[in-house]
């Protein structure tokens, strides 16, 4: 598996044409293919290594890559939003004064930004609290126990399945494990599953119920989905008709290039296609304003919606209503959002930059490794040699850097080759992040060497 | 069922006593008891009444007192909390910041502030979002489909079934209602429900799950649970061991009167009496702080929040960490919110004292009607002949006041004697209050009427 974003119709490996500017390297080092080293060269790097390692661990440095979390940097892009509404100012657009009850799935102006933002129509758009996994889990919940739009629930019709593209998102996966849901991993390509893979299981087994996507700056891989696959998506032709696409969309504005890489509207095109009500798309602020205090939406057919509000008003009173006005007053449109994402852009594109050219350089040519090198999003997906993600994540531990556990971008925290690592370069200050990456490396090369002399 | 709440101790009608100081009645209109009238009497009184209601219908006056909602007046006691974050005040007391992701379960100074209302220690606290109906919903929701601490999930049993003290809260009911949980009224009396028949019923059917309780200022009767009903709750010796007391302490700081009425600690109680993860108990902001925007709790054994915090991870990110820390700025501790709750009294007893003085004067002694008159909550309970309140609020609806529907008050909307109306005086302008309180008055007399005729 390698993905070469920098220009996805590209199928050869990016890496072998980019090397080439790499070939002096800073350290004195071996920098040819680890597969043809000899055993003395093999056991020497390795003495090497655990020596640099030992020397990192010393220092007592603490390094966090775990999670997809902004930086203080980003977070203070939005300060103007913790005192932008004045004492007499607490009325939405309809008269609504949010700071008393009533409405259930957001005031207007919220409702029409997301819907702005996502291509669609504010009746489509149901507004949530801080969390959009909530959302999903709360869906996932009500489909289990009570069907989707009242239908049969899920649970009495025996074991329910979901596709899982690999690598994906851990909180997916919780969610099934939580509900019993059994996993199917379905692989991940350039342009999306393996669509060839989906339409068979869909088509053949009335217990697979539903999908996880994030179709755009995918978590981890940052793939986009190509038309031709959202295409096909919006085609599918489920034996289940309660099937339904978890189009987790969080990443639809995180650009970290100029140009602005859209997907299609996947409600319209199963709109056109005959599926009206087989997406549920969700969309969230968490690292556009504040992770801790952010909006969040849900969006379906205008039937689903109505379903799902009808649901609402016995699970809540409705989610908090100051915090949309903040964010409308602060964004004020769709417009103002994507000016917003060229600020958090400016801050991740050095970070990323250091990640891909940290990793070109230490790991180029050696053939023990690859990456996905993103255009957006939070995460860098990186492959090691089979069998020594585990390891590199250990020797990290031990050497001072938290990493996302090696395995939990697979169901059940298995991944079969054991070789997926999620770079997560967000948080960290960018020398901090130099830092990690630096042990990160070396924690490969062990990892790889250590194989090798098996 | 009469409540004299202006001394609990006090058994014999409080309205008894008190009509005397209204002999003389403002109105030129009958005031013996309509019980005691000839045809000819009541068939004048039903003209005059008729006629009196046509005269507001005509004014097209638009009151309403459907919902326990906060006024302007009071929303705006906290008006300073729209401003009490600087652009660098965002850091909790644990050094959290609060604009980014982590903590699960509340910053250490909101969970504080509840702890001490609640008299509990921080650790028996889980904060949550800004309804405390999600909480309610969502523990339901849980244990039907994972079972009370991991145990057999309560749908996987049998038929589930609650006891619902009546009159009660209508989202109670809804809750049980979209999880197909039978709901088993229980008889209110003046110190919280019939705890023989409690007693009977959870000794003698295991699936019986849960209970619904306002222990103080209930919803909607105003009452407050005696020590020895408390007390009662907590020696309950369920057949079913995953039975569940939902203490909805929703009005807990809700007081009207200056003293404290206090009721004992429900979960030091269950401690004590060896139950200990028997009650969850539920407290809100939204009565407090904005209704819109407020935050919550939930309160339980160390354990079961454990067991609670562990699943909250795979359903969340956390709650709006923002929101709790302009509660503590603008709060800063418990004295604080108490103290505010005095501002909220002052605004709220004018109110109350007009619908009882209203009552007394328009209906005292008629015999038609009784109500109750609570130290603290947000409503009053009112019953009126059997069979006339469905009457009563078509009346009034057609008067252009707008009350709770009839029935509200009971499981699955059925009043089984069709008399209970509970009365919303929060919200409404002082005079609109009074006007339709003068609206509902003669609507009760001409439902008594009309009944009296037949």
């Amino acid at each position: 598996m390698w993905f070469a974003l920098k220009n996805k119709n590209q199928s050869d490996c990016l890496l072998a044409n980019e090397q080439k500017k790499y070939t002096v390297k800073q350290k004195d080092e071996i920098m040819k293919p680890y597969a043809q080293l000899t055993s003395a060269e093999l056991s020497a790097l390795k003495t090497q290594l655990t020596a640099e390692l030992s020397k990192y661990k010393e220092s007592g440095r603490k390094l966090n890559m775990t999670r997809g979390v902004p930086s203080d940097e980003q977070l203070s892009l939005c300060n103007e939003m913790l005192t932008c509404l004045s004492a007499d100012d607490y009325k939405a657009a309809n008269g609504a004064d949010c700071r008393n009850y009533g409405g259930i799935d957001g005031i207007p102006e919220m409702k029409k930004i997301f819907a702005d933002l996502l291509e669609l129509t504010p009746d489509e758009v149901i507004v949530g609290g801080n969390s959009s996994l909530s959302l999903m889990f709360d869906n996932v919940a009500v489909n289990m126990s009570h069907g989707v739009r009242e239908g049969q629930p899920w649970q009495s019709q025996g074991q329910v399945k979901f596709l899982c593209p690999v690598p994906g998102y851990d909180r997916h996966f919780t969610i099934c494990n939580y509900f019993h849901i059994d996993m199917i991993p379905i692989a991940m390509g350039q342009d999306g599953p393996d669509m060839d893979a989906v339409e068979k299981a869909v088509a053949s087994d009335p217990m697979i119920k539903g999908i996880w996507c994030v179709p755009k700056f995918s978590n981890p891989t940052g793939i986009v989905y190509s038309e031709e696959t959202v295409k096909r998506f919006a085609k599918l032709k489920p034996a289940a008709d309660d099937f339904r696409i978890y189009w987790d969309n969080a990443y639809a504005f995180h650009y970290l290039e100029d140009k602005q890489i859209t997907i299609p509207n996947i409600i319209r095109l199963c709109e056109e296609a005959g599926n009206p009500n087989m997406p549920l798309v969700f969309s969230s602020f968490s690292k556009v304003s504040f992770a801790g205090a952010s909006v969040t939406c849900m969006a379906s057919s205008k039937s689903n919606c109505e379903y799902i509000r009808k649901r609402l008003t016995a699970q809540t009173i409705g989610p908090d209503k100051l915090i949309q006005l903040r964010h409308a007053r602060f964004f004020k449109d769709a417009a103002g959002v994507m000016a917003h994402m060229e600020k958090h852009a400016a801050i991740l594109k050095p970070k990323f930059r250091l990640v891909i050219d940290t990793l070109r350089l230490e790991l180029g040519g050696l053939g023990i490794a690859e990456w996905t090198e993103p255009e957006g999003g939070y995460f860098v997906s990186f492959n090691s040699l089979e069998g020594c993600a585990k390891r590199i994540v250990s020797l990290c531990a031990e050497a001072g850097v938290a990493l996302t556990p090696a395995g939990a971008t697979y169901p059940n925290g298995n991944d079969p080759k054991d070789r997926n690592i999620r770079i997560a370069p967000t948080c960290p200050p960018i020398i901090e992040l130099g830092q990690a990456l630096e042990i990160f490396c070396a924690a490969v090369k062990l990892a790889a060497v250590e194989k090798l002399c098996k």
